[in-house]
């Protein structure tokens, strides 16, 4: 299965450009662009998109994260730097051998600022590439080709993966839904005593349970622990 | 060592800008411009470095690739396909073990055609990045981050070298001076007997010897093995 690319609010329309040419140099297709902040339909995305403007004239446009991630298995998001989330970092190479068999998402953030800690709580992981520390701002459309020249060598070299057996991974909506009633359990029990720490704190239970990449049958069954306490 | 990034007639300031930028994400300050067709000092370049601009105001200018590259003891062009040369293939990652320790050039052409046969004959070894057949011409830039990306993870994890002892690998002007005296002889003793077959037998005999990667000593030897047999 070949990843799909995920922009969030890209600024340029020649990075977008960029970002399809190097995806057909690997032979990829699918692209979701979350609000983008140029036109798709710029002449200089096409220009970019040197004869592969068809990645972008076939993109699906969605007005947030979440439902740009819903049908997702496993989502990894892509920074310079390390952030105070707790979540596991890979290396393009590392990143690879996890994407077996499952329908992945690699999410790219908005040049200026990249991605932000609300975005990366919705990836399961990270990925980083290692670069100069003294000067570590990849362009948008760098990163990706590193990312996806990566994935292109390494497809076929896959040395270990999960056995799921019968059951499946739970896609991103399945566990948006988990993530919900848990809320709105913690909400009525007055888990957060001090309303400012939810946030953070709440970034953090979701930081696990993304780290954890539960099955579908798991979520099931933490989500019925959960109303069983209740009552 | 550091390698040093060679661009033969690069067409868009905006090019040699992302160039730059790469070359400071993965450490690398040396950058050579042969016959350059955009101005260096084009605010798009500049635009484009993001704060490496220094990469491109240090560049050296070369008038032609026979200079740029005659101090160098082993360079690399970077060609989309295999061409009749005969001349051994690298992708990125197997070519920087053969990087070690020495002064290494890295030949990227023009945007619109790629290097030539003529420019590739001055290149001891190719590299190519494998990508989807149906769609393999790189953006220059993404073709200089790919490479600079796999030195710098690579760079540290060399296992094997060449063993020179007291001598050292010939740099290409010296190289140059040898092929002069060799090509003069062949001339002289009517080796090409047809003129049109010249060039294509002498870009493979050249070949040849840029595989071979002599040393200082060798070509010292072979020299006076001509002059020899001259007499």
């Amino acid at each position: 299965m070949q990843p799909i690319i995920l922009l969030h609010q890209i600024q340029l329309a020649e990075n977008l450009g960029a970002v399809a040419r190097a995806m057909g140099n690997f032979g990829l297709t699918q692209l979701r662009l979350i609000q983008p902040k140029c036109n798709p339909d710029d002449p200089k995305a096409i220009a970019m998109a040197a004869g592969n403007e068809k990645v972008i004239e076939n993109a699906s446009l969605y007005q947030s994260l979440e439902h740009a991630v819903g049908d997702l298995e496993l989502v990894f998001a892509t920074t310079a730097t390390e952030r105070e989330l707790i979540k596991n970092y890979y290396t393009p190479k590392s990143a690879i051998p996890l994407m077996h068999d499952k329908k992945v998402g690699l999410l790219f953030g908005p040049e200026r600022t990249g991605l932000s800690n609300d975005d990366l709580s919705v990836a399961n992981h990270i990925i980083t590439i290692p670069v100069n520390p003294d000067f570590s701002s990849l362009n948008i459309g760098q990163a990706v080709v590193i990312v996806l020249y990566e994935w292109y060598q390494n497809k076929a070299d896959q040395e270990s993966w999960l056995h799921l057996g019968d059951t499946k991974p739970v896609n991103h909506k399945e566990l948006h839904y988990f993530f919900k009633s848990l809320e709105a359990e913690l909400d009525r029990v007055n888990f957060w005593r001090v309303p400012h720490k939810k946030e953070k704190m709440w970034q953090n239970i979701r930081a696990a349970f993304l780290r954890m990449q539960p099955t579908e049958q798991e979520v099931r069954t933490l989500y019925g622990a959960i109303q069983a306490i209740k009552k």
